[in-house]
């Protein structure tokens, strides 16, 4: 971690929700930024309310005039729309990232002839950070502390300005590490968006009994841990699920096979099968 | 609860795991017994040595020889086996109580004529309480401290008698709660069995991945949270299994229909319909 503190004059950060909230409120904690600008036509107001950005701007353009960085908190379908409605009035030397869960789709349309203004200035990353609450309510300074960010490696930018960033995310408490967009998309489908979809699915087997509130109040920590991700918002992992889905799918497969496998030892009573499926996912689980 | 604490001479306590070495230490910690017998084959020294009981003994036998109360803190299939070696050792008024995970077959083995001796003191009881650590160093005096018991409704037992196991179980901090075995053994499949499998199969799924101790260390609280259960004992939940298979096999069928359905979804872009099984999931989990 480099020792000098990175500082800006101007943080826009465009989406005000739990993640981009928190980036806005981590500037602040550690004084990161002079100056915090944040947009969003939903939640800007509470976002000012609550002191995690100094300024509410009334669109993209004005936000981020002047600024030295711009964070896109937005869902990953929004990201490359945003960068585009502003690029024209960032400063020539002002650096973009942003905190999407998925890779490839934003790459992908960077690589685009279109995206030319944005590319050279844009570091992709994505924080391995947040949890099933959402909004800027939920926002906290030290939500980054010790939490991984995943940079893209791309090559379209140069290395001090991907250095820059890194130091950026860095000086909010995290760490950085970086990973080609192909192996983000299919360790992150595996790792996050996989498990939420399967804590999703074990909520709704559960909402949809007769007495699913009772078999709420039944349940011990188990349960409440292996779903407490279904509590997430429904339109960012459906988003997630879009921009990731051949991963996602892929995941799917491979995790309804295994359960498949599982279900079938027990319903004929192969008890050794079962037992060696549970020791591979048990000594696997201990090993974290 | 009842107002005077609870009180044995001496309690006997046959299996010294996690839960059973956690009965002993709450009753001691709670002065609910003057003294503490345990057995255990496997673990009864280590106990011993972690001051979980007073005394070890050689047998079933020799444990519960003027005991008042007999805690059988073993794996659901050994528990009527247990109850069986001991009971002409038994004091007329000792009560017995146990702790596992699923009912059905004890209550059904409870009904036989081989078990007459036993059943007209024994209250099955299932503590919604544990955790993915096993073994008699896991052990903690709070395990039951605002825990929930279910006490299995039957018909051959003294209310009196039901009342004062009732009042054991209180007086180490749970609060207790009736359901017939049925009721008891669908519902804990849903909220407890189901839920461990699905975190077995999803661990397994990573686990069978060629990097899937890289994945481990790139996940977040999500996969923790989503697997921590599938560091359980293999053995423990292969014999949970074993005995609620049909409850088991019917909520695996019913979550890999939902899991099918959300995949399905996903794989041909039907966004509208996965978004209403995401929502449905995250409305019942945010009722918690």
């Amino acid at each position: 971690m480099n020792e000098t503190p990175f500082k800006v004059k101007k943080l826009a950060v465009l989406g005000l929700g739990m993640i981009g909230g928190s980036v806005a409120s981590a500037a602040k904690a550690r004084s990161v930024a002079e100056k915090i600008v944040g947009y969003d036509p939903y939640t800007g107001a509470r976002a000012l309310n609550l002191g995690l950005v100094d300024e509410i701007a009334a669109s993209p353009a004005l936000a981020v005039q002047g600024a030295d960085l711009v964070v896109i908190a937005a869902p990953p379908s929004k990201v490359i729309e945003l960068a585009l409605a502003c690029v024209d009035q960032l400063d020539a030397s002002a650096l973009m990232t942003d905190v999407a869960s998925t890779k490839g789709q934003i790459c992908r349309d960077l690589a685009d002839p279109e995206s030319l203004e944005i590319r050279g200035r844009f570091v992709p990353a994505h924080p391995i950070a947040g949890g099933e609450h959402s909004g800027p309510e939920a926002a906290r300074p030290s939500l980054f502390a010790g939490a991984t960010v995943i940079l893209t490696k791309t090559d379209w930018i140069d290395a001090s300005q991907v250095e820059r960033v890194s130091h950026f995310w860095q000086s909010l408490g995290a760490k950085t590490h970086f990973m080609g967009y192909q192996e983000h998309d299919r360790t992150y489908a595996l790792v996050s968006h996989l498990p939420h979809w399967v804590a999703f699915a074990l909520g709704a087997c559960l909402a949809r009994q007769e007495d699913g509130n009772e078999l709420a109040q039944a349940s011990g920590a188990g349960l409440r841990d292996t779903t407490r991700i279904a509590g997430s918002n429904p339109d960012l992992w459906v988003e997630i699920a879009r921009e990731n889905q051949l991963e996602l799918v892929a995941g799917l497969d491979q995790f309804a096979a295994v359960l498949a496998e599982l279900r079938d030892s027990a319903a004929t009573g192969d008890w050794s099968k079962a037992h060696a499926i549970l020791t591979q996912a048990s000594q696997w689980r201990r090993s974290f």
